[in-house]
């Protein structure tokens, strides 16, 4: 059996992400795939306790390097008990968010140095790396607003200001820009439908070449 | 003002560090020294959340990179919140815990790649490093015999066996063994009250150089 696929919808807050998780995954079902959705921080019993921790208003003095640990510990948690084995059986992975949102968010955001991030990475998930990352691009100011409209107080991100979310944002496009075979950016500003359409559109593609329908060989297959 | 100094207490279960923290505090006071006691895991009110999560017996199937990743996590904060401010106004700091300990069980208990532990304490830590550091050295079957008198459950460190503590312990001799002008090592096997008596004798004599009061100038004076 080969190996399943890891996908990561990335972007600001706003941005749409979560409601097309279930899109995608069902659009995948259909495809005959075994797929697990999940987010972060967070998808695991000790990393959804970590995520409480982290999106917590009351917790606002928390040390940028404490906040970076504890984003990867969770994500170290949601490796070893629900990425990890879903990969290996096969599954198809769907994360809302993975360490792209690290580098935007403590990287972007808060300004921790990139280097100290990636060494993170590096230790926590050795080679690992999202297959494809769809990152939705909108501006700020437009995601906050979308993101105030919800009902419910704001958690400890989203109480952060333009500049932060500005920084976040033109992460996630740097790292688009310096690996495009593996990311796909979209136009989050568009209606919600047609977000949808070209997301369907390009993982079905993906998927044809994952699984060797068009013709090619996969190169992954284990 | 010069900067405190920073002792750390350290050993495994059943040792009786924490029995002595209040005399020495109690002793650096009668020199007139402002002394601020803590502990780790712990010690800030993020770190303390954190100790909870990482001594809970339900969570017995947490991954060794997430351990590793929380005890960095709650040092950080722990250094930000209480350690660090301590030091800079003057204060002398006694922590029943500090990284020695991540060395101890997360290295030689759990067997990581102490170039990893080293790595992460480079990123949280930067420079600091405890001035002096006081072993409690025991057999890990006397002290778990000890802990195990004591009332309460078994936390999740304490569940582990006694291979794991005999790692611990050796790592422990190990670096006092590499740098004996910071470390101290105690026979916790004696009644507690010689230990005691040692206790204040070798950091009397400490306070003596770093006060200066000795005729030595302070390395350290800042």
């Amino acid at each position: 059996m080969s190996r399943g696929r890891f996908i990561t919808l990335e972007g600001i807050e706003g941005a749409g992400k979560s409601t097309q998780v279930e899109a995608l995954a069902s659009m995948l079902r259909s495809r005959g795939l075994e797929v697990v959705t999940t987010r972060e921080p967070g998808g695991s019993p000790i990393a959804e306790r970590l995520r409480t921790l982290l999106l917590d208003p009351l917790n606002a003095g928390m040390s940028d390097t404490a906040e970076l640990l504890l984003m990867f510990a969770a994500r170290a948690e949601h490796l070893k008990q629900t990425i990890l084995p879903a990969l290996a059986r096969g599954a198809w992975v769907i994360s809302d968010r993975f360490t792209d949102a690290t580098y935007a968010y403590q990287g972007g955001g808060r300004g921790i140095d990139l280097a100290r991030i990636g060494l993170l990475e590096q230790l926590v998930q050795g080679d690992l790396r999202p297959d494809l990352v769809l990152v939705f691009d909108l501006p700020p100011a437009v995601g906050l607003e979308r993101a105030q409209a919800r009902s419910g107080g704001k958690d400890r991100f989203e109480a952060e200001d333009l500049r932060f979310f500005q920084g976040a944002r033109a992460l996630y496009l740097e790292r688009a820009g310096e690996t495009p075979e593996r990311y796909r950016v979209l136009d989050a500003t568009r209606p919600i439908d047609r977000v949808r359409e070209q997301i369907l559109s390009l993982v079905g593609t993906f998927v044809d070449d994952a699984l060797g329908r068009s013709g090619h060989t996969n190169p992954h297959g284990g």
